[in-house]
């Protein structure tokens, strides 16, 4: 079942990584119309499938994450991006359960996106590639759970974006989500956020080594326009009292300013790190595919109401959100409870008071780890785990 | 004393204007230690002064304005950034003060920047220019007023970075500010905002047509990456609520998304336009030059404390900050309120309740005009005006 790929290394960042082929006669129908095949969605899982495949647990991550949650990234060296939360005896437990994580549909760690090779023309993707949702990238999980077998997930639990397909797969797949953890989350893109990401592609559509899209067969790649992109974005991610208590105004390296534009401020210095450290790591193209499905998401739009696209779930849901998250607030999160309170479902709240920001659900916050334990260990008594 | 010139368009988008020029005999000592001459500063008036010479007002602009304030902007068309304040019978009322705005020392619209011509080189400074604080610019403001014969000002009003000039020129002139209005600002820029201002300076700097800050010479400009700049701080301008209220998720002429990277929303069409504008009246080394200044003002490090930095204040102070800016939040008006009662000042402290952002004080905001208009008549009447 696992098929261990190095793809070409001019094609895409991808490294080793399990992957799941599905073939010319299984495409998957796409929001935007098109059905694509073939396609492929590359994963990562801890732990062991138990015989009544019951303990299932999907991770799903957010815009710049990928299916190394737990083990070591192979590119950058660094521990899983939720290594906190992910392992043996820590709140999403890997002596209990069996961890999946995908990387997105759209995404650039094995999974087909902008950067695979376009099957009709032999060449990457590029542009070409259709513009993808949440639901889709939701579609595409749900297509790797049947393949492995397993009929329905024990919890579905992802932050910021993965969030927001926590919450579609309530939605869409209600028999298949026993309980879901959205963190740190909307049911729909704000305006501000929509203005964030529209920053962001602009920044790399400006590159002149971004060439339409088609970078890859250049040999090049828009390095400063991601790294702009993402220093943009990284802001968002943190409080301003974080960045406060992080950096203040300190400086650099130095007594005293410089009067120049070299990066005086550790603030600057650690952004520009943020920037150049992620083109490494990242494809500019799924940048935009990716900030655009999350642009589109709107589980009221798509389903004739918030409390509407949740009358069939049928999930134990435990909402999380951060007092100093500005860029997915509290009373964001407030509106999923509600909608799901209106349809009577099974939901607890937890807004933890932290000064971190959006970013607080991937660092040392025990009041998270505690409320996901705690919530994960009453379901698993539910199901008898 | 008014010079009408018109500079070659080629060098800056400088439209006719009143110019105060400044020999090689008068040179301005800035913070760097650079001794600056020539230089020249470009300014508007409406009004009359009084024979007493007791009733000027000095309006300092925020980052991308200019001396435009009150009257039409001659390469926009558009009305003054602050026509609402300004004007026969309005708030800063011309039947009763005579209104002085200059462009900033190191701005585009005739002030001497790094636009100007270098007299050394015979080519526009770029990033040869020296890099100027709020404390120069507010330096150059005090030659001016000088020369045109005002031994002290009525009053210094300004927003943002308006009213770091204000505070600048309340603590470093103290005895020639009757009167001072600091509005939605701050006594030091914090992390976040130093944060975004890099994300612009980078964005500019990415786009080869920057040219390493000669681009005047070659004939071209950083546009796209001076738009990107632009684009990512107007979102800071405004707040989550009222891009929330003026564009939703709303879609622009068109019923339903189009699955591509088109402006789908009308915010990011709101965002490209205001980008794209903006980078035909604005130059973008300008941008980084007036950018670092305000990253580089810091009223209690240059003074020993900010109690320490209003000592000598003699003005009476009217502290305004809007509940919704993010950029300036209320919190850092409150410590300059305090550090000026720490040194028993005279000051009133207006937050006023608003949806609008920073932005707010640019806007229809009757409680700001209530606030300055009543402020500026109690202060006349002290001064016998």
């Amino acid at each position: 079942m696992q098929t261990d790929l190095t793809h070409p290394k001019d094609h895409a960042l991808i490294p080793v990584s399990a992957i799941e082929e599905f073939g010319e006669n299984e495409p998957i129908q796409l929001d935007c119309g098109h059905d694509l095949a073939p396609f492929s969605i590359a994963y990562q899982t801890y732990g062991k499938l138990n015989e009544a495949r019951t303990n299932a647990v999907l991770i799903c991550h957010a815009l710049t994450g990928d299916q190394y949650a737990a083990d070591t990234h192979p590119l950058t060296g660094k521990p899983g991006w939720w290594s906190r939360m992910i392992g043996p005896g820590k709140p999403i437990d890997t002596d209990h359960y069996f961890v999946i994580c995908t990387n997105v549909l759209g995404g650039c760690m094995g999974s087909t996106g902008p950067a695979s090779l376009n099957p009709e023309t032999g060449r990457p993707y590029g542009l070409d590639f259709p513009v993808i949702t949440i639901a889709d990238m939701v579609r595409a999980q749900e297509r790797l759970i049947e393949r492995l077998g397993i009929p329905s997930l024990f919890a579905v639990v992802g932050g910021s974006m993965g969030g927001m397909q926590v919450l579609e797969w309530a939605a869409s797949y209600p028999e298949k989500v026993f309980s879901a953890i959205p963190i740190a989350t909307a049911a729909r893109h704000s305006s501000q956020n929509i203005a964030f990401h529209e920053v962001g592609r602009q920044a790399v559509m400006a590159d002149p080594d971004w060439r339409g899209g088609r970078y890859l067969e250049a040999g090049v790649r828009p390095r400063k326009g991601l790294a702009v992109a993402r220093m943009a974005a990284h802001i968002t991610y943190l409080s301003d009292e974080a960045l406060h208590r992080k950096f203040g105004r300190n400086l650099q390296d130095r007594d005293c300013v410089t009067f120049g534009f070299d990066a005086d401020f550790q603030v600057e210095s650690y952004l520009r790190h943020q920037g150049m450290s992620f083109v490494d790591r990242f494809d500019a193209n799924s940048y935009l595919y990716i900030t655009r499905a999350m642009d589109y998401f709107d589980l009221a739009q798509d389903h004739g109401g918030l409390a509407q696209a949740f009358r069939k779930a049928r999930s134990r849901f435990c909402v999380v959100s951060f007092t100093s998250d500005w860029l997915y607030p509290t009373r964001e999160s407030r509106e999923i409870v509600q909608a799901l309170n209106a349809v009577a479902a099974n939901v607890s709240f937890v807004e933890i008071e932290s000064d971190k920001g959006h970013d607080a659900f991937l660092l040392h916050e025990p009041e998270l780890f505690d409320a996901v334990s705690g919530f994960l260990s009453a379901a698993a008594e539910r199901r008898g785990l």
